[in-house]
C-alpha cells in the first residue's frame, strides 16, 4: 500500500487522503496535473518525499493528456505543467527536485515519437517512486544501527510510510529498530497546527505495533529535561548546504531543548531534500499557510479563540546546523562540517 | 468585574466559568470548601494569583460554614479546610501562600468570640483579593516601564484579569503600556493543551482593544529569530529562590528561543508567587493532568488523534534563571544575581 501510485488502469494517480486520517482511511484518484498540484496544496499529501513523487506522476498525468505528436510542442507542455506543479508549495525542495528530473528525461530524450516519450516519462516517475522507498530503507537502517535497545526517541510531524512513497524518514529509522528486534518508544509531538503527529504518526505507528504515547508540543522540553529522552528523530523539507533545516514548524525549538540537554537531535532525509542551490537556510522560503489551520480547533467540544480572531501560521522553520548532531541520509549519516560532508553525500547519491 | 469574589448577600464564592470562554461569559457560585477546591482543580479559576485568592475565600466559606463557638474546634476547620484546598492542585505556590496566611490570621487571633475570628478571617480574604489587584498595577507599572512605543511582544498562557483577581500579570503589563499610551502587538501563543491563549488571552485582548494575533506555539521560534519580536512576557505559578520559573508547559523552550536571539525574556510574578523555600526549580513539584487534554481536540471537524492513543500531559515545566532576563514584581524589577535580590524584594513585599 503506497501513500501515492500510478493506477495503470484507469491512467491515473491514486493517493491516500491523508486529510481524513486517523477517522477514515480513503483513497483518491486525480486524472489531470491540475489536480494533482490541488491535492499537493491542500495536503492531501504531503511530506517533501511523497510531494516529489506525488509531482513526478503529474508530470506523467499531463504526457498522456497531451495530444500533440511533436516533441517541442510536448517539451512545452511538460515544462508548463512542471510550473503548475511547483506553484503548489515553495519549501519542499523534493518537489522542484522531482520536477527537474523529469525535465531532464523529456530535454534528453532523441528520436523517437512522443508516444515513446510518454512512455519513457511514466517510467521515470515509477522509478522515482520505487528508489524512494529503496532510499529510505537504506536510511533506515543507518540511523537503526545508531540506536540502542531500548530508546525513547521524541518524534516530529510524520515522517513515516505517509510522508514518502513507503516506509519513511525518522520514522523508518524507528520502524527498522524496531524491525531489528530492539524496543523504541516514541514520544509523539501532536505538531501543531495540523496535527500530522496526533493524526498519522499515532496512526502509523499502531499499525506497526510501536510503543508510543502523544505529548502536545509544548510538552518536548520538559520530556528533554527529565533525562528519559536518548535521542530526536525529524525528518527535513529541505536542507541547505550547510545543513540548515528546513522542517516543520517548532523543529527549531525542539532542537535548542535536545541541545540544552545534550540530547542527540538528527534530521533523516534523502539527498534529494539537500538544496546544494542554497548556501544557507535563511534563503529557503517558508510557506506561511491559512489562519484557519490555527483557529478552527475545537477543544472539549468548544471552538478554541474568538470568532474575530486573526492567526498567524508559518508552516516550517528553520533549525541552524549547529543544534544538528547528524543527517541520515541514505549515503549514511553525515557529520559536521556539513559543508563539506554533504556535497560528498549528494554527488554520491546521483551516481 | 473581579474573576474571583465574595457575593455578601448569599455568602457565596462568584467566580467566572473560565472553562466556557471565549464562547460564553458566565459566573458560577459556590457555597463550600470542597466546591471551591474542585472548582480549582477542574480549572472553572486558574492562574496562580486567582488560584491564591479563591482558596482564601474557600477558606472564609469554610468559616461560615462552621458552627462551632469553640475556638480551639474552629481552628482545626479551618486547618482540615486548608488541607481540602492545598490538594487541588500542587505547582503555583500561591495556593500554600494563601491558605498560609489565612491560618496565621486564625492562629493569632486572641479573645473574643468565633463569630468575630470568622469575620475576620472574611476580611483577611477580601484583602489579600483587593491586594492583588493593587499588587498587579505596581507590577504593571514597573513592567510598561521598560517598554517601548511599538513592541511587539510574545505572551504564553493567560496571565491577565482573568489569572488574577484582576489587571494581570504579564498581560497586566501589555494593558498598563497600552494605557500609558504605547501601541503594543501581542503574538498570543495559543497554549496547548488547554489552549489559555486561544481561549482566554485573545478574548481579553479584544475587550481591551489591544492589537494581537494567534499564533501556535511552534510557531514563536519562528517569529523569534525573524527579528520582530522585542520582548517575551510570561507569569509564572512557583519561582524558587535562585530565580528559577515553573509556569504553564512550554516556557522552557520559549525561554531557550528567546535566549538564542537575544531577545529579553520576563516573568511577571507577584512576591507571593516566589517560594524562599525551595532552593531551585527542580524542587518544584509538577502536575501531571489528565490525557484527555491532550487528547480531546478536533481539527477542522475531526477527531485529531486516534481512538487508542494514550497521551502524556505535565502541565507546567521549569525554565532555569540563566534564561531569563529580569522578574517583574510590585517591589521592582528584578536581575541577577536573583538568589540575594529576590529575598529582598520577598521580604520588601511582606512588610
Amino acid at each position: 500500500m503506497r501513500t501515492v501510485a500510478w493506477d495503470d488502469t484507469n491512467q491515473q494517480v491514486r493517493m491516500i487522503d491523508q486529510r481524513l486520517l486517523p477517522g477514515e482511511f480513503r483513497e483518491v484518484s486525480f486524472s489531470s496535473v491540475e489536480q494533482v498540484a490541488g491535492a499537493i496544496q491542500q495536503m492531501v499529501v504531503r511530506g517533501a518525499p511523497a510531494i516529489g513523487a506525488s509531482a513526478a506522476f503529474g508530470m506523467a498525468l499531463a504526457a498522456y493528456a497531451s495530444q500533440t505528436q511533436d516533441i517541442a510542442v510536448f517539451r512545452v507542455e511538460m515544462i508548463a505543467a512542471g510550473q503548475v506543479l511547483q506553484a503548489a508549495r515553495p519549501t519542499a525542495v523534493n518537489l522542484a527536485w522531482a520536477i527537474k528530473r523529469m525535465l531532464q528525461v523529456v530535454e534528453s530524450f532523441e528520436g523517437g515519437s512522443v508516444d515513446e516519450l510518454r512512455a519513457i516519462v511514466l517510467n521515470e516517475a515509477q522509478r522515482i517512486a520505487d528508489q524512494d522507498v529503496q532510499i529510505n530503507k537504506r536510511m533506515a537502517t543507518h540511523g537503526a544501527n545508531l540506536m540502542g535497545e531500548d530508546e525513547t526517541v521524541i518524534h516530529h510531524c510524520n515522517t513515516g510510510a505517509l510522508a514518502t512513497v513507503d516506509w519513511g524518514t525518522a520514522l523508518g529509522v524507528i520502524r527498522m529498530a524496531h524491525q531489528q528486534g530492539k524496543k523504541p518508544h516514541v514520544l509523539v509531538d501532536e505538531t501543531r497546527p495540523r496535527l500530522q503527529g496526533a493524526r498519522l504518526t499515532a496512526w502509523e505507528l499502531e499499525q506497526y505495533g510501536i510503543s508510543y504515547e502523544l505529548i502536545t508540543d509544548n510538552a518536548a522540553g520538559f520530556y528533554l529535561s527529565s533525562g528519559e529522552i536518548s535521542r530526536v528523530l525529524v525528518g527535513a523539507d529541505r536542507v541547505a548546504a550547510n545543513g540548515d533545516v528546513a522542517n516543520k514548524i517548532g523543529t527549531y525549538m525542539l532542537a535548542l531543548a535536545a541541545q540544552d540537554n545534550q540530547v542527540p537531535f538528527y534530521a533523516v532525509v534523502p539527498t534529494s531534500t539537500v538544496d546544494l542551490e542554497l548556501q544557507e537556510g535563511s534563503l529557503i522560503p517558508i510557506e506561511e499557510r491559512e489562519p484557519a489551520e490555527v483557529l478552527d480547533i475545537e477543544f472539549m467540544g468548544q471552538k478554541a479563540s474568538p470568532e474575530a480572531a486573526r492567526a498567524r501560521n508559518p508552516a516550517f522553520d528553520l533549525t541552524p546546523h549547529r543544534l544538528i548532531s547528524g543527517i541520515i541520509t541514505e549515503e549514511g549519516v553525515i557529520y559536521p562540517p556539513y559543508e563539506m560532508n554533504l556535497r560528498q553525500a549528494v554527488l554520491a547519491g546521483k551516481s
